[in-house]
């Protein structure tokens, strides 16, 4: 067989992992061909793309990033190479296509699909908001970061007597907010799932001050944002080149609550180390498995589908079902981590 | 409420986070008063506790070992601790017992909850071989800590033309082997659920050193063994102490590739090192779920069970389910990491 | 003797390793007495502070932050405190200060040495300017998260043809960026020490993504500026709390990157995870020296002076000639660097 | 001007480094053209060698190992290299010849500089030995490695009120026994510069168990040894296969001390995790800078010499006179470590 294979969208640590084992198991366990389209969907349309053997594999387990590139296509060209699928499939010689991404990358596949493209996806975000799927690689990584990061922040709030905001990813859904505020204590967590109110923030940090925890750490998701009226809040303004300023929920969160309680509060935006770098070994595990099962799939001929973690197993589900709703921070979870917000 | 906690078995990232979460829980959740026996259930059956309270678990969600210590306790006073459970509750005033610990731990907790002590177990094991439940608290970090050892080591076998050994935990179930060495890229990994033959290992190492690439890192669980016949194995002498020699199988089958193939195999055992520390963000979540969860499972009179996590959600099982039989690797984990000997 | 210590000023790794190493040489080694006071020279002035024995400062060696507090004192206050000196030690009973800081409390320690107190000072700084010692505990840690937080960016950059601009910390000097700069091999380096023109940065991005290395990191000193007329760069406006808006250099930079080249930039913006968090093993070292010979010092009666590192070995050098000047990037280390713009 | 480059002995953080860093100076400094010869001196006898251009040296300078290969080469072949230098520097058409490596390494670097070899040596030792420098690359990787797994075995010992030997790497000098031992707060360290008695150990641990410490971290270096009489000690034995067991210091005073304490004492050997994987930024910083200065040193002709750290600059200083002696852990420096025995 000859199976393709392309990164598309944000960076994600365990892209290389799945890169290099649908490459293994392909070759070593069937041997089969992979080649590799560069830059996601873009070198599928372009015709841009090499051959991938084990020495093209070879040493990028725990290296982050993808070596194929990924790159952001326009919708009405995604469009153009769904309306070309089978075309394309000849033109390639491709029995499989097995593209790796998120919830954008997993609807473009899924076109293909239903155009008749033989396709097997699998899920890509550090978000974990994919639905279908128990957790998505990359995300366990982006956790790690942010909770070392929240680690150091605490021992200068305490010292300090200071409030910190950690400004984490997820504009979606709150899961890295949830999760490294879990495992790093924050004592306020805020998600995009619901609306904040400041002054229970205010309440809490003075209370803890009160009862002499003269700091507090409050993680906050990008998307999060106060309850309307809770909080003067203007989007970011623009500057004289044209650029949005940046002027995210952390950095005001941090201003307003200094302007109210008098006490000093210090934003910090983790922003781009939690999608890149290393994996975490359990990340590198799971990609390994997405893509050793992707190769599966593609020789039971399950096409249409895209791998998926369901408590220990690795199954295939329709691209279908994945992509119809995002997956968001139920509110069972938000009562098991005490301090959301 | 009056909830008793204790902590036994060897030690396991994560434990101070079950505690400070139960604690948390009842405390703010419920108004219940927590009391932490010491050593384990030597603590309860000698009376040596401490009262709990929010400051007691002040800055330890990160800390590794256990605030309550934990200690052995022979079968035999056990099975007393198991028939004197009703009047133990009696004398505590407790209407609870969280016992945190691993198979033995488990199997105690059982005793004394078919003998009359309502008790809520919390599964611990860095093994990951309790089953009912998908993963175990401490197994990440122990994972984590073999990998980034098999990441230092790759890059000098490589180097240096080398093959390298390395004995991670795993004395009944190869957990740690199967995903360290999956995640670490190794080429060999060795089980105790399949004896392997010392042959396959020498072919492995051979037909990469063939091929270019010379070097390779095997890992192997420290209760692995060879086949019947395929390597000389002499369990360890006794010296003159009266203590065994190490002799574990990492350092023997290093001395035995070496011996066959004529070249240069280093072992390196990790040994304590994967059990002890600040856990991993997963594990530090994990562990702050089923101490929540434990709570819950108190105020509900859900008594004769322990917490487990079902996929995405933290459930409750019976101890007499969790208790029977060891989770050990199945084939079909063992097909998807491919290097399994 | 009785020993009085306080911290002040900035966060800094390594602090409670300081604290500890002057009351475990103190005590088992002369039986002395120390006494910690709180918040920096707050708790000297208002008298509060505590008996620090082996308990104490068990278990703070690889902690962050400072288990005295510190706190930013007016100019006025430290004047204040100075003058009063000769009182202050006989109201506590000091024989000996050991006050550990930056530059302003070094400045405030010689103050009161002058005015007749008994002072040995330690250095502290992550920015590693401070003269007559070869380096500063905090500064390894801080060029350590920084680097890692490069290794993270650079894959996300390659990967996404991307330029990344990390903002380090460094005001005055930029020792952080230079040595997180080499370390994480950014492309470019930008420190306070020399104006940078934007058009020079352009041209090595351009240059990169000619001869196909399509992505670029640059590693730049909060304090960096770029040369007159090279950039427009208004300093932040006042927002409607009468809050400075966040508009470093870093986020200023990555937009006329990004406005000139047509090509993604995004900044990162490192902040106070620099100076938090468990030391490095470098750090802690230095820090455990310098608290040792801090209590060797005094108990040889160098008073007025500080510990210094000078080449292997610490030593002790008049306060008087430490905080004289800054000591910022000479010359012959940019040249090294090979990077800096 | 065309300068070769070898890498020999064992594995040391920061070889890669120095590589990238001589290949950077010396074509964009200069517009040189730089071999690598293979596998140590090997690759210099048998002609191995390749171009090194920027593209070779992409994306290593965080890696573990080195691109070059490294093997031991017995002294006869060594002074056959000597013998040839002139000859072999005609053949190759080298101006200079760069060799990165330890002890015995910079010892055949000054018989080739002897023999009419222009010669510019790079110390290399993960073990800091090395006189006539401050300190090499490769030790703080090797230290920060040991202090981790220090931190991760005391939560250990201290929930299971045990006693743990660690033993880090260093046969014949204390370095990195010293400085783990120092920054993990072991409470024993040993070292081989001086025969320690179980007997002061024993005494020690029975002292911090007496006031409520129930536990001990004792750090013991490869070569340490008891005094005389104070530990029946035999060396290890030959096995059936003729390799001497395993039997080294660590796990001889583990079981010692168990015999002697009666109280639990367990082993961990570090072994090569020590020596591998990629570098701290510290020493990829000490390793870009000796790199830079080797080329800058070609240039100046000043051959027969090796770049050293002298406080914070570096320098170059004859060859004969780095390897005269050992650099081994002076008096004042185990006084200052306080734990010493």
């Amino acid at each position: 067989m000859r199976i393709g294979i392309l990164t598309a969208g944000g960076d994600c640590p365990g892209l290389n992992a799945v890169i290099r084992s649908v490459v293994h198991r392909a070759m070593t366990g069937y041997g089969d061909e992979v080649i590799g389209f560069e830059d996601g969907f873009k070198g599928l349309l372009e015709g841009h793309y090499r051959t991938l053997d084990l020495n093209a594999v070879s040493g990028i387990l725990a290296r982050g990033g993808t070596i194929l590139g990924s790159a952001r296509l326009e919708r009405s060209r995604l469009r153009e190479a769904a309306e070309t699928s089978a075309e394309l499939a000849r033109k390639y010689g491709l029995d499989a296509l097995v593209p790796v991404g998120g919830e954008g990358t997993l609807t473009a596949a899924r076109m293909l699909s239903d155009a008749g493209m033989p396709v097997v996806g699998v899920p890509k975000t550090i978000d974990n908001d994919i639905s279908s799927t128990d957790r998505t690689f990359g995300f366990d990584t982006a956790v790690m970061v942010a909770t070392e990061a929240i680690d150091r922040l605490k021992t200068t709030a305490e010292s300090h007597q200071r409030v910190m905001v950690v400004e984490v990813m997820g504009r979606h859904a709150g899961w890295i907010a949830l999760e490294s505020g879990m495992a790093g204590g924050a004592h306020g967590i805020c998600l995009p799932e619901r609306p904040f109110q400041v002054e229970d923030l205010v309440k809490m940090v003075e209370e803890r001050f009160a009862r002499g925890k003269k700091f507090a750490v409050i993680c906050v998701a990008e998307g999060a944002h106060p309850a309307e009226g809770s909080m003067v809040y203007k989007k970011g303004e623009i500057d004289q080149y044209g650029h949005e300023r940046f002027t995210g929920i952390g950095t005001r969160l941090a201003a307003e609550l200094e302007r109210r309680m008098g006490k000093e509060a210090r934003p910090v935006i983790l922003g781009h180390v939690q999608r890149g770098g290393t994996p975490t070994a359990y990340d590198r595990v799971l990609a390994n498995r997405f893509g050793w099962h992707a190769v599966e799939a593609v020789h039971r001929g399950e096409f249409g589908r895209m791998t998926a973690l369901r408590g220990t197993e690795v199954v295939t589900v329709p691209l279908a079902e994945a992509v119809t709703r995002l997956k968001t921070v139920p509110e069972h979870r938000v009562r098991e981590a005490e301090s959301v917000f």
